[in-house]
């Protein structure tokens, strides 16, 4: 595993944005894992989700931390680093290390905080293919994603077709159904109500932690599945045999919230919490691509399509992965489906399964040249 | 409709409550509408779900407020206030004019705040009883309430089994999941994450509004259905063309959610919701009263049940409805169930619906001796 920086966009360059605004410089952290083949047709680049990093795979020097999709990705897995080239970067808007709105803004010095434009997926999508622009890359074998990764993966299937050989989404979406959007909205308002937010410009003083941590409780309740939580908590109580009557976590899905809550904020700016939600929220493939239909935006691609759905995932359900396989079918693309049976919910396709990851290494096996 | 108050536990009598603490004097708020019969075989009880209150039908002196159900209860309608003597209370640890944490503790002078005990559903269901001894009634036709009111419909009918002739229960639970606590949970959290809800006292300065509104923000995703959010907001924006590119409410769902936090602090409690939805995630009607059987909690009722449940109530699914059915019959109960067919989510027992209200209106007057 190598980490390391690209930054582009260098004044008096700008790099353009989706919106009209201009940003620059702009540095897009990256892992590397494996070697790039004499042909360079062996690279796969993996796209992280809302609160990812480039570190997909393989233990960090500093803290020995596992990478995020660990269990996916390395020598022999899933997606194999003894096959493939695999890159990972933090994407546009994020905290670790790509540019964000926790970065220093050069024209002032200071964090750009609100004053960041606001991202779009297509916006991410095309900071990464500078990246693999830089990395002399000319074809991605595959671009590999789930959930708001999967979305950047459709981005680069329709913004650049001719590079994209194959495709992998998983638990993901055309574009968010007013529910999906709702929890994110609130989400947001939980860190702006925090006072220590204050507009954004907070790098100076406390953080609003309390905001986001309810933030991210919000979110981890739509990554399970009522199912899961049914199973892995019920009503069980904390260390306790009765109530406490009073406000202490009494029942052992309070604790765990509270406990995921106070670990974000540890690693996580809210900043980025606000535009990457609102990134996806925006997102919307039909809208952007197809002037309002799904199959005019696949129109140009020539990729091949692996699509993989989870039966309890509500967030992103099982109809929306179908809406996009048809989109694909009606192009007269090569996609193939599958709804893997899962209680897990949306959190599924970053957890340990055994269908998933031979799934993954026959298709891109197909994919090779 | 009169609007009355009644108290009781008096010192240096104090109310017994479930967690072993006491509390009084203890004011019901209360309103009646039509009149009890010579017999006293008419009156129908009305419990209100989590932020309702006494003011279930007409228009209030001040404000002209239309009550909660006003599309059930009144003249002629579902619960024909020309029929039955209708009675509906603020529950125990509201906020509006029921004893509850923004009453003053008589103890200090000072508003109680968290020195208010905590109360359960079966103490809320102990301070109506008081009141309907009060107004000189032995047994209630009916007792009827959806939701958080559905659970004190339960705890009517196994706590005063000989007093309930007949119960309404409407998109309710014998217990919440572990998904449901963990919505009140956030919710809660949000409430007190807010600086100015100061450990719940906060009655003379600001109060947490910005926390409290979030909360209200995350019931009402659950309280709608993804269906009715998709058909009522979809991905429309709200009064512009395109994306604003920064936090504004762009999206209808994000101005509808933000509305609704906004209106709910005018007249909500934010330590009655910490208090309220901590009750309902304490009610366990197998724990409390089945020593873990469903079938056992109702061993003693006599009472015949309509239960309804709605096929996109989410919060309180269907499956948790005929549980309910399914231990009522293996008592021999007699108990009507019906799932209404509905998009509109949890909140459909509140909307008008034109099946409903025969559906009651029915069941009513086959329960008149």
């Amino acid at each position: 595993m190598e980490a390391r920086t690209f930054t582009f966009a260098h004044p008096p360059q700008k790099m353009c944005l989706e919106s009209g605004a201009t940003l620059g410089p702009v540095t897009i952290a990256y892992e590397t894992y494996g070697a790039l083949n004499a042909e360079g047709s062996n690279a796969v680049l993996i796209c992280h989700a809302l609160t990812g990093d480039a570190h997909v795979a393989g233990n960090n020097g500093a803290g020995n931390r596992p990478g995020w999709w660990d269990t996916m990705v390395g020598p022999g897995k899933g997606i194999d680093t003894e096959k493939y080239f695999v890159i990972c970067s933090n994407i546009l808007g994020g905290c670790m290390g790509s540019t964000g709105p926790c970065s220093i803004n050069p024209e002032t010095g200071r964090p750009y905080g609100l004053s960041f434009p606001l991202v779009t997926i297509g916006d991410m999508v095309k900071a990464q293919n500078a990246l693999i622009d830089h990395l002399k890359i000319e074809r991605l074998l595959a671009v590999v994603g789930g959930s708001v990764g999967g979305m950047q993966v459709l981005e680069w299937c329709v913004r650049y077709p001719q590079m994209v050989v194959s495709a992998i989404l998983l638990a993901t979406t055309m574009r968010h159904s007013a529910q999906a959007i709702a929890f994110n909205e609130v989400a947001r308002q939980a860190i702006m109500a925090d006072p220590n937010w204050k507009g954004g410009d907070y790098y100076q003083g406390p953080k609003p932690d309390l905001g986001l941590a309810v933030a991210r409780m919000i979110g981890h309740i739509t990554y399970l599945s009522d199912k899961s939580m049914s199973f892995k908590f019920g009503r069980k109580l904390q260390d306790k045999s009765d109530f406490s009557f009073n406000f202490e976590a009494d029942f052992q899905v309070e604790s765990y919230l509270r406990h995921q809550g106070k670990k974000f904020v540890e690693r996580f700016d809210a900043n980025s919490f606000l535009y990457i939600t609102r990134a996806a929220d925006y997102f919307d493939l039909k809208r952007q691509h197809g002037q309002g239909s799904a199959a005019k935006a696949f129109s140009c691609s020539q990729a091949r399509f692996l699509v993989v759905s989870y039966t309890s995932d509500w967030l992103y359900p099982t109809l929306q992965s179908r809406a996009i396989v048809t989109a694909m079918k009606k192009n007269g693309l090569k996609a193939s489906f599958c709804e893997i049976d899962s209680t897990l919910g949306h959190d599924a396709f970053l957890l340990p399964d055994k269908r998933l990851s031979p799934l993954i290494k026959g298709f891109l096996e197909k994919a090779l040249p």
